[in-house]
């Protein structure tokens, strides 16, 4: 449980009294009440009203806020607020501001706009972070510490290069070993000096002429941040050590090496903004992918919007019942509290059209907020029925960050290769069927998988590839593609042949890298009589591999071109398991279909049978399983039980006779009676 | 009459002497002559020329020049040469140029490129000015005074941001009014200082985080501007007090606050470059708010070209009869002068390629110069009867830059919403119909109309409101659409239900407002029997509002998605008149049976039938009526009259019987017999 | 011959040792044995390796490398190193780093990133030069210099300014005179002192409102550049006065003034890498291109890939063969040598995934290294057979850098009008005829040539006009287009009427250019009945001239619009030949059917049939004639020899009769028996 203090699914989200006159606040309060909203999260960017000037700082009215929510019973998710510095600071202090790749200072003003590596910053944050804990650490309200806000930008000034240096000698030691790791003899770059290191920048291009160094720079950003968050983390946990600690992540991106940032947070929490119409799989993997950051520990829905966005091209509203199963899809897939941006919608600058549990009209009556009570009610009524029960996933999808970024920055062989898009597509193949993944770095322990998926496992840190086959060797299935076991974890090839050390592994040895515009495709032809569900041709196109077997078998070969033929699947034992290479980007129906066969053949399967767009996940506690149902369909589905189920949200019981209707957007919370 | 010196329609343009040696002045003014031009304006941009140095002045080859038009019997619309200042100023003085929102100093070179707030600036500029006015004020040829060119860049740099914290003290006075009227508590804004407050800026990644702030700075830059023209305006008008003042504008844009400017300037004139393609309606609607800007009094066609632009993508040739075409539009639409850019064409630099009276070839035996000369004479023919005649129009259209500013700088609800082109949909719906729109600012006197239309009336002002609604309780038509109401002056949400200060006047309230991605359409579904031409389904989009009706009656209704049913357009008897509401972005069919039904409700119609393509608008002057017919066709066409005419162009009578034909791309002006 | 040293056809390329361990390089050494390699070029990007600081020089690392090759007879194309400094450069001497367009000084990194006329660097570059041709000038590998590369990127810092101050001073001698040659009266910008001139910059919006200010800085930096050239060709030409020296030109590209580069070579060498589906005319275009820069002297391929790109979107493999034809396509067309980048490819940085002789598998068990071993074994097989042999062209195209600059920064008629793709269009009738085609400057004296043709003919530099007419007037056959004789060569318009200088050799007027969006067409429609290969019908478009005949017959005319009737091609007779003018910008199939008509004419014509795809060249040395018979057709195809001929290659005889079969990709070197 995040704290026992409020044992129930949380329930509210982000709230901004400070842009409100008194008297609004008390018209909140009870539409609060109204909606079963039990926490808030304040104050995210009060740091101006906080601290007025450098030496005065102003807690009173935020004294009166809790106070008044303590009333009410409602908790607190407590800001540090230092997301965005006041303007005197970036006024007095111009160190605060940051200097973008294009070596242009920013001027003050937006938010998230601060030097990480400016001891100015550093100090102030840390301080107020400190007199917010010292200020609050009894107050009945305090339920958990949110520091910063949706961390990212990263920054290219003096200062940062400076201590890009210093990362550098403690990482290499000597500036022969920077020369030797970074291939600095290419284009005669060759330093001798520490000084003579340049962070990467956009003026001279290109910043990816030295991926390795490009590489560097992104870790030491990711550590540079994480130090600001450290810095207000060590300060309340000070004060604090048994409050949790939490910084809201803003989704899947490159620029945080978010594996690593999730061992510095008690418990982890997200914002949930998917793009219109993307696949509710891409959601999914989102979702797993933070319960993953803590191994499957219950993380936080922190932000979603309960109506609309205002910052996308198009920002449609969510239709009736959307909101709803999007807040139990994350609880289905580990959340434990279901939270918005925002409780009351602003009346100015930029926000002012993002969607508010209480709209600009200020009253209750109004769809949203009838949804957002239902809702409400429901997360009562569950009460700490799923907290901390957890989810148990058979299949393992390897994604990681420093690869991400290797191969957003490689230069060639395709500009159209996209590292998160390859994962998306395997993920989505078991999404499909509804088998659970457990998104996880590279660096786990695989043991207790019986499927591990790798598409374009492009580097390979140390230890990863033996780990990779101690799993095969013990008895898993693994499969991986195109693209992968090319460089080291510096981004230097692994000479001697791809797939570099997983050659062995995977039987085969990869000649040449053939890079198809999109307009062009080949085709894979199955070896009669087929593989599982794979049979006859599909598409494959992007990258094609001219591979050659070793000690591997091929499953199907190419139909066209020069290399027609040359095998494009392939198979090998390995010890007690298998090792599968996809040697071209294949279609969606491919992925699916091999990923079906895989899953049969370990015999992972989904909880039951369910119409097409109707999402299965179970989380266990206990003895108890709980098997979650969510219609993402506009129009009423089936699922196919082979058990006599409860459902905890209707309370309806369901037979295991044919087929069960789930009505439009519906969702069934099931346990087995 | 601007100037009674010249009791005709103007006829000439720009010329540049100083780029052509004498004795081609000599050529010049012969075929001036033959091309029956009467006006040329210069010295645009002699600055360099006139003052060599800081220090000197040279007049003596612009005396030359006078004089020699003088005896030509050829008037001087005399430019104060300000628009770009000599290199020197800006070497010595670097605070002239201007930094872009970018933070980036731009150097010397192309024109309007200096800093409006430039101390330096102002004062070179109103000294020249007023040396000009010294020297030629009794000149037998000065008829009119042309303040620099085509005023529009914003400057970002230090002395612009230092008054512009001037200018907002000025307007609210306190910096906790500012924080309240910018909202600044979003995301930690608030200030305490006024030296915290730092320009918009791209730096950042966006300029429009403050949507207030950019507004403010918007209307900053227009009035520091408007203060570079009105130094001047004061000089020369000090020395010649009767001499009328203008600058030309170069077209419909958001950078300045136009109707304001128009408050400052004698006699409107203005640039007219149609772009490749564009409907006649956006030409029409362009001269008609220009009209606007001095209340319906003539205006001038500063600049068209004669043949064919340059820094168009493709810049096609006026078809033959088209330069004499849209000459006639701006007269019939209230210009009393008809002028170029330029006389002669420049022979090197940006513009060679720009047409010209007189073309490369030098002489008279051109296509264009041709068809310049028929146009003179004509014109010449005409003399004084047309000017100073009226348009006298039922119908308003709203307009307002502040709006289009706040609309284009919103964050969501739909990055394609454009205000221009709303309001051109719905001008659109008029000019089809041949029925004649003042395009007027919402703080005008609305008395006098039957129809007022406000497409996305987004903003209201103070007073706006109001003044719509006595309209409308005074027995008129109102018309508006999705989208307004939302916001005050400064860009901040009037709470308590969207339309805002309009509820009550529209009878309805918009509980949410739908974007819809380009490929999404809803339809609008009349109900029975339709209303007016108005019957059966159109389709719509962009952004969908649902509303329920409280006093209003609903017309149509959503055909789909969860809001179908719901009203779409509705109609609210307030006082004696009608306020209708479009809650979509309806097709263009729809707004064209809308608007004719709008119309035949209030008995206003065009002067008489034409066939497609064919313009009718109507010049008043006591008891004359001069209706102008311009065929857009590139084939002939017909009108309808039922009445007998005279052509004042060919001096053909007309008679009621039948169809009048009138050849491509023709004009008849007749009046009633 | 190049060197006598190496009597054969040089084949080799890009080898960077530094970059790996010693005992790679004898392995290398091996692998250079197996495939006929006989020279490396080296060091290209070894600055800071040679001179670790300002100091202190490092050569024994070379040393021993050139002793290494030299022990296995392996030539060095030694390069001096220059196009990337050290970093310690950059950070004592901040001035080395250039300044782009935008105003933004770049930072260390990358290649070709110094400003051109930084003193630092010329001296450093200069003194490295020496040091090397001092340390290697009797060394027995010592083939060829190289001198920096791809030198190309413009600088607008401070000091370049300063340095175009001077350059314009020498150019026109008087502040009056550059007012005059730039029409500096336009927008006002005369100036007075040499220190008011600004170069051209995008921060003003714009770089391109003077052209003849961009041309003269686009001729300045070319010359900057040269400079850097020349210092070191002197430095090391004064050491080794007998080794010849060369740059590599990246290709076709209007950076620099290659023509006169051209003077500054002892022979030219260049870097061929066509982008993906690339008409192989435009690969040809560029060959004869390089050979003209030295009046068709032999030249060297410095550059091309194995196997692929990276730097392109999608870098697909060149198919079984291509490598090998595309080599003697540049033999073909007058190569002396075959060179590649890069012998063993990179393990880091950017250039990881460029192809190479030797992959990163490290062995010769490659589809691309038995491609290069076989032709490493033809080539020598061909010895020195071909060396010195010289192409013969009836045909020259007239193709100019300043034109194309000219062209490329005009502000109208037409964003699309592109100078190089016209130049391609006619270059590829010729070329789809087998004719071949001497690529060549208007300065060139054209004597001894059947056909000249000069699309977009926009500049003519004095004297121009004259020698064109002194070739027609000599019996020889010209043909132009629209967009010719426009301006001066310093693109001032030449007044008196379209085309200028060219107007009586064509015999026509052309009143007014009409630009035509890519959406619109005209019709060429032919008199019957017909010319030649000409008749019927014809699209055309984007930039129509409305022109009037005076001594010139017209051959065809406008279908459409208003100007319909109008002459579109058109006849001159003049002195003995005849000038040809084609108005519009005309589809492919006219241009190929009006230059197949001009070639009939003529007498020019292929050395015998072939099939389409099929290219044929013949190169010339003594009495011997050797035809290239180059298969670019994934099938095989025939040609239709009418002699018996002796395959070099294959050393099979071939009889005149029927066709004769030529494999896919296939080649052939024919020798009539």
């Amino acid at each position: 449980m995040i704290n026992t203090k409020l044992p129930t699914i949380w329930y509210g989200g982000d709230y901004n009294p400070d842009q409100w006159p008194e008297q609004i606040w008390h018209e909140d309060m009870e539409l609060f009440q109204k909606a079963g909203i039990n926490v808030v999260t304040l104050p995210v960017f009060s740091w101006a009203k906080l601290q007025p000037s450098e030496d005065e700082y102003t807690f009173e009215w935020l004294d009166k806020i809790l106070d008044l929510i303590a009333a009410n019973g409602i908790y607190a998710c407590l800001a540090t607020s230092t997301a965005a510095q006041p303007a005197w600071m970036s006024r007095k202090y111009p160190e605060v501001l940051p200097v973008d790749i294009d070596g242009r200072k920013r001027t003050h003003g937006s938010r998230v706009n601060f030097c990480p590596n400016s001891k100015v910053y550093r100090e102030f944050s840390v301080r107020l972070a400190a007199k917010l804990a010292e200020r609050y650490h009894e107050h009945p309200s305090l339920l958990i510490w949110h520091i910063g806000n949706e961390y990212g930008p990263h920054c290219y000034c003096g200062q940062c290069a400076a201590e890009f240096r210093v990362w550098l000698q403690e990482k290499y030691g000597t500036i022969e070993e920077l020369n030797k790791q970074w291939n600095m003899s290419f284009w005669g770059h060759t330093v001798y000096d520490w000084a003579d290191i340049v962070p990467p920048t956009n003026l001279n291009g290109d910043n990816r002429c030295f991926q390795s160094m490009t590489l560097d720079y992104k870790r030491f950003m990711s550590d540079s941040i994480l130090a600001c968050y450290q810095g207000e983390y060590n300060a309340v946990k000070r004060i604090t050590p048994d409050i949790p600690v939490t910084t809201n992540i803003w989704g899947l991106f490159n620029g945080l090496d978010l594996h690593k940032w999730g061992q510095h947070m008690d418990v982890v929490s997200w914002d949930s903004y998917p793009q219109m119409n993307e696949p509710m799989s891409n959601v999914a993997l989102r979702h797993d992918y933070m319960r993953g950051l803590k191994n499957g520990q219950p993380f936080m829905l922190m932000e979603q919007t309960p109506s609309q966005q205002n910052w996308q091209p198009y920002n449609s509203l969510k239709r009736p019942g959307v909101m709803r199963l999007w807040s139990y899809q994350a609880v289905a897939r580990g959340a434990d509290t279901v939270m918005f941006f925002q409780l009351r919608r602003s009346f100015g600058a930029c926000e002012k059209y993002h969607g508010a549990v209480i709209e600009h009209v200020g009253h209750e009556d109004t769809r949203v907020f009838r949804e957002c009570a239902q809702l409400g009610a429901e997360l009562k009524e569950l009460g700490d029925t799923l907290l901390d029960s957890r989810l148990a996933s058979k299949v393992a999808l390897l994604f990681d960050i420093d690869t991400w970024n290797a191969v957003e920055i490689t230069s060639g062989p395709s500009v159209d290769l996209d590292y998160a898009k390859q994962a998306q597509k395997y993920y989505k193949a078991f999404y499909d069927q509804n088998v659970g993944v457990n998104v996880i770095s590279p660096l786990s322990d695989l043991s207790g998988y019986d499927i591990v998926a790798a598409p374009v496992f492009y580097m390979l840190k140390p230890g990863v590839a033996d780990r990779v086959k101690a799993f095969v060797r013990a008895g898993g299935t693994f499969v991986t593609t195109f693209f992968s076991g090319i460089v080291n974890e510096n981004d230097l090839v692994t000479l001697g042949g791809y797939p570099g050390e997983l050659r062995d592994l995977l039987g085969i040895w990869v000649e040449e890298i053939d890079s198809l515009p999109p307009e062009m495709k080949n085709r894979i032809v199955m070896a009669a009589p087929g593989f599982g569900h794979l049979a006859g041709e599909y598409a494959c196109g992007l990258l094609c591999d001219l591979l050659h077997v070793e000690s591997a078998k091929p499953l199907a070969v190419y139909g066209d071109d020069f290399y027609a033929g040359m095998p494009v699947l392939t198979e090998n034992a390995f010890g007690q398991g298998k090792a599968y290479y996809v040697a071209a980007d294949a279609e969606e129906r491919f992925v699916a279909d091999l990923c079906r066969t895989l899953c049969e053949q370990s015999g992972v399967a989904a909880p039951f049978r369910a119409d097409s767009g109707v999402e299965l996940t179970q989380r266990h506690k206990g003895s108890r399983t709980f098997t979650f149902v969510l219609n993402h369909n506009k129009d009423k589905a089936n699922v196919y039980v082979d058990r006599k189920y409860r459902d905890l949200l209707s309370k309806r019981e369901i037979a295991p006779a044919g087929a069960v209707e789930v009505e439009a957007y519906g969702v069934l919370i099931l346990e087995e009676v």
